[in-house]
This record gives structure tokens, sequence and C-alpha cells, in this order.
């Protein structure tokens, strides 16, 4: 298979260098999407762009027209341009998500069953730690993995970030806390904690390499499936399927 | 709904204290096995029994006379005893199973699903704590939760009980880790370590309540099914169900 | 010895229940401190009082006179009311401590002396977890904790109580993580995170019967030692000497 | 001050790029110590050695009569060749230390005071993990924790590695579980397990460098000090003692 990574950034590079010891991949280029051509595109099996919101949409069209699979590691885009995503995937398969680690994606799953099965009876409070130098809290993944303990839940919940002061725990709030510290590359912990007992759900990254190997994962998936919308919860059942 | 409950131990009467201050059930009743006639079964909606495998029998027979759901909380039978459970289930509801804490079924279900997904390609190891009396290692719940891994996983594993001296772990082997200490309740971890990235689910117990609590969930599962095997995880997917 | 236990609350209560089992106590009673004529005081050797701060200065009055050694479980005094305790304890022994926990002081202990080694070198974050009806947020322990590294690293700190939106951490600043579920009877962590390497140091009480019997490990020292100001770090230091 | 290093092997090659980058080190020079002449040695305010026990009393020859302070990060000598090295330093400043992390050496020395204080009336159990291609278990800074535990104790304990089958937890003995998986830079808990309240003191490597950098401070301490034996105990107290 031969591979097209669109990115002048970090997790480009990464994805790049890790493609490159993979054999599954017999060619791997890695440009800035706005540098390349159509006709370009056509050497490539699989396109997997982390190029800004307004960058990938010359890409989606490029794919569209040359029938290539499209892999997008960005999501904060607008409703309009996801719509276009959405739409787009009816002619060509698209995979979209923030975090391709595997093993944060399988978090989220299991957060979201464990909140279906004994989310009401608990209390649900969220732990993720990150380096000194992050500037957002709670952290793009914690949020994610909040948004999949409420559809396991069933319904929305407050949130409560850090408490301090004379307030005692409102019922159904979600706790949320963010460390921040040295080199930490990324943390996430859901505890549900119920009277008689506790479950908590840890996913620790070692290496900034784990979202990279991700990826790379999704454009396997990618390459054999037919058109539609995808996240990387499919590429789990994919894995399940495979096994049985 | 009126609750029979067989049993002459401590988890028989933490059952019975639980289920009087329940208020699904208006009647109940704790006895030990022997000492009860078949016509006053006929009282009760549902049984549950945590009796010895040699005493079960004859509550089974009386069960199925009087068209009674009977919950088990007793699993080391012989495999001729444990044909003759499966078999009387064609007749009446029976649900069986060795650690009927909600929680601690969650676990089991999560760990599957971890093992199915991710375990191949990461090293797995079990930590359970006990209190200091406990007399057997690993406990009844680590074994289960290895059997659920090896179910995920697709293939039986070597375990490794604790490491001493020169020995490199080898590919595939489980490690299990029985800590002892004080009057812990009950605690086991999973650990899925990969290169890149490592997923923990874990599950503590923080009074021995939680096991009655569970066995009360199984009762009032048991009295709304068809006759037919059950086991905790099917009272999982009735909680789902019951949400969709 | 006798104890003379003054409280009408929780903590009073299991503490005389603990007294009761406890061999070094040959006589104990438990009272408000209103209702004790000085005269009674004088059948006690010692006098442990976990009353609000006005009704105290009667009891250290009749202390004094009776020269009584005295354990005092509250903290929350105004300077002039402290002052007058630390006057008193140049006539009696006087053991004053908000949290009588043996582990709990260690855990102080450690915090400081780590702060100490290694706090300017790395990012300090505490996590402490109460069961979801307690009202204030941090914990007391969790600022005497928090006092305690300020002491180690030699500077007063700034506390930040949970993050949220887009700020970095500032160098220094002590994150404070208030995690409120279920029962859960106290947990402190102080987490010493450096580039290279991290401590973290916990402490978990499992019953709140821990403080009580703290409370009486303070009278057993109390009633050996001259007139002065002790608090719980004293009770180690005697345990120390009593080994070397 | 310049450096010299000895050692062929991965630590002094990361000592080596580490002291680059410190501007504390004017000049530095890493080489194997079979390869060096005694005068060499003069251009030298400091030596520090990774080599074999038997290559190590060359160097300790030349450092006498050169009189440069010497920092072993080697221990596994015969008794008659540490008695070597006691009676060396006291002609020069020699710190021995087989782990020269900062914050190991710390819970080394936390471990050691809790054991003191609270050991005997809680159960003691270590848990440590490391990569999958460790050779040995438990890893030798477990070794030296057990051995600060038991100084704290104040007596030999049992070791119990692992647990599997129908025993007891014996009164007095430490568990030690050695965890194996994925890329573990290195991960030690000790638990001290009390009826009411427990403490646990845990310590985790980033990255193998914490090693290196450690071993730096044992430099940077052993030029200000007079000749004898000294331990990374007493760089901590340094440390304190410039506090203070």
């Amino acid at each position: 298979m031969d591979l097209l990574i669109l990115s002048t950034g970090k997790m480009g590079q990464k994805t790049f260098e890790l493609a490159l010891e993979d054999s599954f991949f017999t060619k791997v280029k890695g440009i800035s999407s706005e540098e390349l051509h159509m006709e370009e595109y056509t050497q490539y099996n699989v396109v997997i762009t982390f190029s800004r919101p307004q960058a990938i949409f010359k890409t989606l069209d490029y794919c569209i027209r040359k029938n290539i699979p499209l892999v997008i590691g960005t999501t904060n885009f607008t409703n309009d341009q996801q719509n276009e995503i959405y739409k787009s995937s009816k002619k060509i398969p698209i995979l979209q998500a923030s975090n391709m680690s595997i093993g944060m994606n399988l978090l989220f799953k299991l957060a979201e069953i464990t909140a279906q099965i004994i989310g009401g009876q608990t209390d649900i409070e969220i732990i993720e730690a990150h380096h000194n130098q992050k500037k957002d809290s709670p952290s793009g993944s914690a949020k994610t993995l909040i948004d999949f303990i409420q559809k396991g839940l069933g319904y929305d919940t407050k949130l409560k970030h850090g408490r301090v002061g004379e307030e005692v725990r409102e019922k159904g709030e979600i706790g949320v806390h963010a460390i921040r510290g040295g080199n930490i590359v990324g943390y996430h912990e859901a505890q549900f904690i119920g009277p008689l007992e506790t479950i908590k759900l840890c996913h620790e990254a070692h290496d900034r390499g784990v979202f990279a190997s991700g990826a790379l994962t999704a454009c396997k998936f990618i390459v054999n499936v037919p058109p539609n919308f995808y996240t990387m919860e499919d590429v789990f059942d994919f894995t399940l399927r495979k096994r049985s």
C-alpha cells in the first residue's frame, strides 16, 4: 500500500517515521497539503491528513475525484464543515478521530459500557494528567471520555472542574481533575465510585508515538472497507470480526 | 415479591438483612435448606441458595416441581452435578454465579473485551489484594478474571504466580500477583501493558455487602425471564436492554 | 491509667469504645465538658477533649489546677486562644492535633522531607478523596499536608484548586484536586512530578476508627512527658527513641 | 570542574551526554578504565566509574595517588574488595551507590522511616515493575528497598516472592511482586497495610536518564567533602544542610 501523509507538524512527522518501518506500506510520502497537485494523489492508495480544518477541503475534493480512502486526524470543524465530511463519506471511506491511540479509544468504549451498567448508581470522577506546558484543561481526550460516559448514561451531566470551598457534591455531576506536571505524556482515569464498590478504568500513554501508531492502524483499516463514515470504534469492531 | 434464602452462612445472613431493607421484596425468609419441606416453597416467588453442592439438589427438585426461579451462589460442582443444573434450567430460570458483585462481573466483561482488542499486543499482569487471613492464592475471582481474559484472547495462557530469580518473561504468559494485608475486602486489577500504552482495569470492594447486594439484583432479574441458564453477564444485558 | 474523654460527638464516642477495649486504660469516662465539675477531674490521669474552642478553656484551667496532662483534638482557635494554649503548656503537658491518625501524620512528615529534598525540582500536585456528603474542599488534612510541604520547600506557594480553560501551569504552584464519591473514608496523595522521575506518597484510611486509635496513642504518650507543647510528630519521635 | 567518566556501557554514555549539557562541568571525558594511564587522571577534579569490580582497583589506586574524589556506580563486590574500598575512603572521598536516582534513594529513606514508625503494626508488600526483557526478579533496587525497610524495622524478615496455593500470610513476612511488561523503565512501590489505614510510597522512573542525572549530582557532592565513605543518603543530608 502507498500512503500519503498531509501534515507539517509533529504528528505527521512521527506517523511518517513509523510508516517507513512498517512493511504494510510500500511507499510513504509526507508533505504539506497545500503543496500537492491533484494528479499526484493518484499515486497513493490511502491518504491521512492532520492539516487544519480550512486546508482539508481541497484534500477531500481530490480524494473523492480520485476515489482514495481518507483518514482525518482533526476534529474541531464547524457544523457545516463536519456535515460536508459526512456527505463525502457516501462517496469514499472516511475515518475521523481526534485521538487515534487504540488504547485510548478502547478506554472510551469501556467507560461508555461501565456508565451504561453502573453509572447511574455511582459517582463519576475523571482524573487526567499531562505535562506542565499543556495549555488547555481538561484535555481534548478527557472531553471525549466524558462524551462517551454521557452516551452510556443516556443523559448529559453537570461537570465540576475541581472543587474548593463549602459545597456538597451534586448528585449526578462528573468531577474533572486536571493534573499538570513534568513531562507526562498522557494519563486518563475514569472512576465509578459506588457505596459498596468502585471501578477505575485507566489509560497511560508512554510515548507520543502511540497516536501515530493508531493512525497507521486506521489507514490499514480504511483501505479495506466500503464508502462510509468511520471512527476508531469501527477499527475495534473490525478487530473483533477478524477474530470470530 | 417473596424471597426464600437458603443458607446458614454469612452470605445468606447479609443477603437477608439487605432484602429486609429492599421494598422490592414483600416477604423474606432465611433458613437452612435441609429444614424446609417442599410445600413451604410454594409461598415464594424466587429462591436463592448459598448451600453446599450436595444440599442443592433437593432445592433444585422442589423449585422445578413448584415452578420457582432459582439463583445459585455456589459453583464448585462436579461435572455431573453441573450438567444436572444445566438440564434443570430448561424447566425453570436458573442463574448461577460464584461472585455476584455487579462491579466485579462488569470487570470480568471489560477485561474480556480488552483482551480481545489489545490483549495479543500487550503483556497481561493481574494484581489482586485481600486481607491477611485469606487462605487461597490467587482468589477465586482472580481465577475467573483470568478465564474471561483467556476467552477474550481466544487461547489459554501460561500463568506465572510471582517471579523470582533469573528468568525473562515468556511472551504470552499472564503474571498473577496476590497481595495479602490488613483487612482488605477485595481488590482486583488487570494490566494490559503495551510498548506505547497501558490499560489498567481496577475493581475495589469496599464492603462485603457488595456480594449480597448483587445477589438481590440477580433475584430481581430471574423472576422476569423465561426458563434458561443465566449468569451475571445476562443481568448486565438486561440492564442494557432496559435502557435502549 | 484513668482517662476522661470530653466530647459529645462521634469522635469522642469512637475513642470511648476503643479505650474500653484497651487494657492500658483502667477507667474510662466520656462526658460533655460543660457537665463536669473541677473536683471530678482529680480522678483521672489524662484528659482528652474534642469540644468546641469556646468550651475548652474551662478544661484547660481545671487541668492546670489539678496538674493533669491534656490532649486537644481541636485546632481552629483564634490566635489569642492558641497563644493561651501554648502558655498553658509551660505548666502541664499538652498535645494538640487536628488529625490524630498515626499514618496521616506520618504522611505529613514524609511529604515535608520529600518537599525539602526534591520539591524545588518537581511539580507538586495533591489528590484527596472523600465521601460524597463532605461539605468542605479541600479537606482539613489536605490543607495540613500542604502546610507541611510548604515547610519542606521553605516558602509558600500558590494553590490551584482544579484547572479549566486555557492556562499553563505556573512554576511552583501546587495543584489541589478534591474527589468526592460514595462512602470514601479518606484518601490523600502527594505527587512530586519531575522531568525524569515521580514520587507519590499515599495514605488511605479504611475506617473512621483510625482517628480514635491515634487519639489513644496520643493519650499514652502525654502521660509520660514533662510539661511542654506537643504534636503528633513528637509521638513519632517517642516511637523512634523507644526503638534506639 | 573537570570530570572523567570510566565506562564503556550505556550508563557511562548517558552520564557523558548529560555532563556535556551541564555548565558545572568545564571538561568531560568518557573512556574505558583500562585505556587510561595514571598521569592522565591529574587533569580531572573528579572521577566516576561504572566499570566491573575487577577493573575498579587500578582506578582506586590512581585516585588515591593523585588525590581525586571518586564516585563508584557498581556494588556487587566481594567482602574483601568492599573492605578495600572502605579503607581507601580514609584517604579520598568515595561515594558508592548501585542506583543513583535521587528519587529512588529518597524512596529508600522514606520507606525506612515508615517501617520504623508503623512497620511493626502493618503488613508490608512490595510491588516493582520493569520492562518485559528484564532478566532478574526482583530488581536490585527492590532488594535495596527491602534492606532499608528491614533497617527501619530493626530485624530481618522472611520474603515471599508471589503467592499461590493454600497458605496464609505469615506475620512479619514481606510480599514481593515483580511485574514485567512492555517498556516500563522502573516502578517501585512499598505498601504498609494496617487494619485501619495504609501508606503507599511509590517511585516511577520516566526515563533511564534519571540514573545518569543522579550520578552527576553525586559528582558535584563528592568534590566538596573531606575523605570519607559516602552514599546517596549523604547527598540528601547535604541538600538539607544547605537549606537550613
